[in-house]
């Protein structure tokens, strides 16, 4: 497991995600140019070469393995390589997740060819995606991670690609065990519904005690 | 909802994936590179800004929307978009999934630092993308397609990053629900459950009488 701290500041944090952001967000820009391109053979395979080479010198110098997490001084967390909220994950869309005063957690997330499962759907694992990690946001509670334990989907309608919006809300707390609903919807209404039992790890509920 | 019949054969649908499979392949790889490097800021930028002239050249033609479904004539599916198995999706791993005489669906995949959740460990949310997919391949008995209407996941252990393995089997079938469950796991043994119910869309049934 690899969790990393790193001694920077914010203006540091800043810095890092003015330059790998924008990166970040012209290689999403590719994978969706990637699935949609009808450009003729030549070209297609000339951009291969020209993405090979630029991999390369990206890997000139790299971290070995994943990126892991990484935390500040200060306690910030940076989840830059998550699947769901990496901003320096090009398969992120990002997500990004706002709280409210209430404990509602809510992001508003646009979804491009790359999240499609049926033809003109998103991809019923992609919404769970989604869900998995709001619920995840909303069960940590005071700032300790938790793990999911069991996530239930029920898909009420199919959910189009474009502009969705995902909930999650804590709905009570039992030990160890937080129970965490959620929902995505779209502008004509609600499509999935989740509820969700996260569990504090060991090495979390330890160093509280 | 954009569903393309494409009168092709089958050796230009192995032209096809012998074209576009290594671009892919390209683009996952530099998602991966993405995450992980510490080029200096003016390889960055450079790579950034090479990236985005390989887009608008990719641009320059191309489908309009998403990917959607594409039939041949005899009835072949080419799913090339999909998020989990997609060959021209670089967010799919691609997940290949294969199936035995018993009705067992299998696929082995070995995912990177692009599906990152917790440090080292497969984000949850893809274990359910993968599950979510390949139960549904397990459900589209007779070649069918089916929808998820429920899909439970029970978390028994985490999924460390590298290589792992989906399974799916029909449990059983009433009316138009098609009950079927799966697992992933890794060489130490299972880490996920799922279950799942799929439903058959109206115009499947329709199709049918």
């Amino acid at each position: 497991m690899q969790i990393i701290f790193d001694d920077i500041d914010a203006a540091e944090i800043d810095r890092r995600i003015a330059l790998y952001g924008p990166l970040t967000q012209a290689v999403r820009e590719l994978v969706d140019a990637t699935i949609r391109t009808e450009a003729d053979e030549d070209t297609i395979r000339d951009v291969e070469a020209t993405i090979r080479v630029a991999t390369a010198r990206l890997r000139e110098k790299q971290i070995e393995g994943s990126f892991g997490a990484r935390y500040t001084a200060d306690g910030t967390v940076m989840s830059w390589g998550n699947a769901a909220v990496g901003v320096r994950n090009p398969i992120a869309p990002p997500m990004v997740v706002e709280r409210d005063d209430t404990g509602l957690h809510w992001a508003e997330i646009t979804l491009g060819a790359a999240y499609e499962g049926p033809p003109g759907l998103v991809h019923g694992g992609v919404t769970a995606l989604l869900l998995d990690q709001i619920l995840g946001h909303a069960a940590a509670v005071d700032g300790k991670p938790s793990f999911t334990g069991t996530l239930t989907l029920r898909y009420r309608r199919p959910t189009p690609l474009g502009k969705v919006r995902a909930e999650a809300r804590v709905d009570r707390v039992e030990g160890v065990k937080t129970f965490v609903v959620g929902s995505l919807s779209t502008a004509d209404g609600l499509t999935v519904e989740a509820d969700g039992v996260f569990i504090q790890p060991a090495w979390v509920r330890d160093r509280a005690e």
